[in-house]
């Protein structure tokens, strides 16, 4: 894999225009032996043609067997060693959740959790209370104050939430409070460093779990709450230092515009905004302004997540039907790819690697493949390889990559 | 990857004989979308014999998108991780030009360059001087004198040249003075580590300059001279050492007989030879001599670099017409590989896999295939892997690895 310092030594200031397109989830599995997957049983023309004349293969996003979390797959395809850079879950919660993030707040990821009279945690998840029910309590933990810092909290989903510290001297180094099992009482903060930020920090969020729980007396099942994932920005190379790239985002879902913060793109405001053809119009219209845009399109995923194999197909023959509009755009280096596969066979994100489509005229090695699917990419001239390794491969395509030594 | 290690363990003295016939800047691709790429296009019925007898597959030099110099190349394919051992620029360029190399000596690569009256680099390149611009000022640098070392200069191509010194208590360990920006005055030469020896060196260095900027006066463009990649040879493993073979190097460029020097090969004396089937006629010569004989032939890269795809295709039809040379040796292996892609549509080395050809009766999978070429070798059975394999393979084809572990 090639390396930010190696990027850092070649990348240049100039060269060609690239677009990665991402549909989330993309890959798939057939439902029976014989049959075809969601892209191979969706009616792709465009894509087709670009398969053809572009080069395919396929994308593993973490390492063999490993399915990832969108966090990290996406990460990977930014060019992140997702194992190297395993950022904390408090932060991609409050990316998640559209938080404002500075580069010096602390962020965790919480759950309201039950506690019996004696402290003991009965149920981590508090009987998996509704996210309504949340943000009740939710409601009763805001009025808690703690002197020189300000707290936000957040609602995710259900019985999870985000706890957002700002002040100043914080740190991230500091252990979950969050036992892990049942039978056990919350743990204590405690700092993972020995600077006295990461002391400083903990006893604020002693101070905040001490108060959270005496505000919850009487909001059984959910009167506890456990921290997870305690950490900061984790201030990430960026994609204008690494890569030379002035880089945009267009996504709909918060989560993947956070992601998109972390690298350094500058993320596109999508308001209003829902449909393919619309993100590609926006596309469109900020083609000028920028080098590299990723353009995400969450749905994929969603329907993979129901089972809904018609519907997921037919999805990605609404993306293929709005592709013109990117393709009229005469992009030097075009990518279309998942982060991850959601095949609607296993209703969750899986480990299957991705299908890869990588267009670029001046410089592709054409696949002569006459359809874009998993497995005719598994196949590809491109072979089967990290995801973290697409951006080395647009920026060497939109020849933006010097030479490595003489 | 294999490792050195691992080799130094598990080689064995004995076993078949090897030849690595490399075709420098094999790798290419199609004028057009539906065409064919240079490989494709030649006529080679030797190749395409052992293409389907033996195995195939695509090795990527030093990552994926990134483009290779020969030298980090060259010392992939014989099994040295180019980003683990990224010789010195001084070195390789003294290699390049011919130069003697002792252990000890140190060496830099030079620009002459302009300067204003102010020492202020105003053009990096002097406004790319001839080379015999350059020759007749190296003529005038040849007479400054250093005490204790002995300086040797030679020209490389137009405005480039190698500066090389000897003498005792010398050091690699010195940091660029050329500022990479015009706008900036000459750096002073500083050492990058703490031994004296770099203390040493970096005053010599800075000696010398000062006495080049002196005798340069009255010669512009060319006033100035700017350093980099200073070097000490990097002392690699050796192929006796890691991989047990007597090994040997036929090649005309004395670049490559430099990178076989440098991992320990001997080099043939090739004077009056151009042409590959007098150089196959040298492996023949020695055949009885070595184990390993690598075999480097340099028109198809140098073609592919003048954008001429049908004499890069015709030349590799002349390669294959006299590989019966080569095979009336019957190795025990033959491999057929690049050290990169240099596609003549690009006109440049590129990051493309480049085609891997092993051919070995007792021990390969044969592909079946009836060509030998790119998008072939792709999704042959031995798949797309570094380059820095194929020496462990070809260990391992000729029987002269023992097992890994009981």
């Amino acid at each position: 894999m090639a390396n930010f310092d190696m990027m850092r030594r070649l990348a240049r200031d100039e060269g060609g225009k690239i677009i990665l397109l991402v549909l989330d989830g993309l890959g798939g599995l057939p439902l029976e032996a014989t049959g075809k997957t969601e892209l191979e049983t969706a009616n792709t023309p465009n894509m087709d043609k670009l398969a053809g004349a572009g080069s395919l293969g396929a994308i593993v996003p973490v390492a063999r067997g490993i399915s990832p979390g969108s966090g990290p797959a996406h990460l990977a395809l930014f060019g992140y060693d997702p194992i190297q850079f395993d950022i904390g879950r408090g932060v991609l919660s409050a990316f998640g959740v559209g938080m404002d993030v500075q580069w010096n707040d602390v962020m965790a990821r919480g759950n309201f959790a039950t506690l019996d009279e004696n402290g003991i945690v009965t149920d981590r998840r508090a009987g998996r209370i509704s996210t309504e029910e949340a943000e009740k309590r939710l409601d009763v933990l805001r009025s808690i104050e703690i002197p020189g810092v300000t707290i936000t909290l957040k609602a995710e989903k259900e019985y999870r939430f985000v706890l957002h510290v700002r002040g100043e001297g914080l740190s991230g180094h500091v252990a979950d409070t969050d036992p892990q099992v049942t039978g056990e009482p919350m743990q204590k903060a405690v700092p993972t460093s020995e600077e006295p930020a990461a002391q400083f920090t903990a006893d604020i969020i002693n101070q905040w779990v001490g108060k959270a729980v005496q505000a919850l007396k009487g909001y059984e099942p959910a009167n506890g709450v456990l921290l997870r994932g305690v950490a900061m920005d984790p201030n990430l190379p960026k994609y204008n230092d690494v890569y030379r790239l002035k880089a945009a985002c267009v996504a709909v879902y918060p989560m993947y515009k956070g992601v998109s913060k972390l690298v350094g793109m500058t993320v596109i405001d999508t308001y209003d905004i829902n449909e393919p053809q619309e993100e590609f119009e926006k596309v469109a219209g900020i083609w000028g302004d920028y080098d590299f845009i990723f353009c995400h399109v969450k749905r994929p995923d969603s329907l993979g997540e129901d089972g809904n194999f018609d519907g997921k197909a037919a999805y990605i023959e609404k993306v293929d039907a709005a592709l013109p509009t990117l393709l009229n755009l005469n992009p030097d280096v075009l990518m279309i790819t998942g982060d991850h596969s959601t095949p609607a066979k296993l209703r969750s994100h899986s480990w299957h690697p991705v299908p890869f489509l990588l267009h670029a005229p001046a410089t592709t090695m054409p696949s002569g493949a006459d359809h874009f699917g998993e497995r005719i990419c598994y196949k590809g001239p491109l072979g089967i390889f990290p995801s973290a390794d697409i951006m080395p491969l647009a920026l060497a395509h939109a020849l933006r990559l010097d030479r490595y030594g003489a």
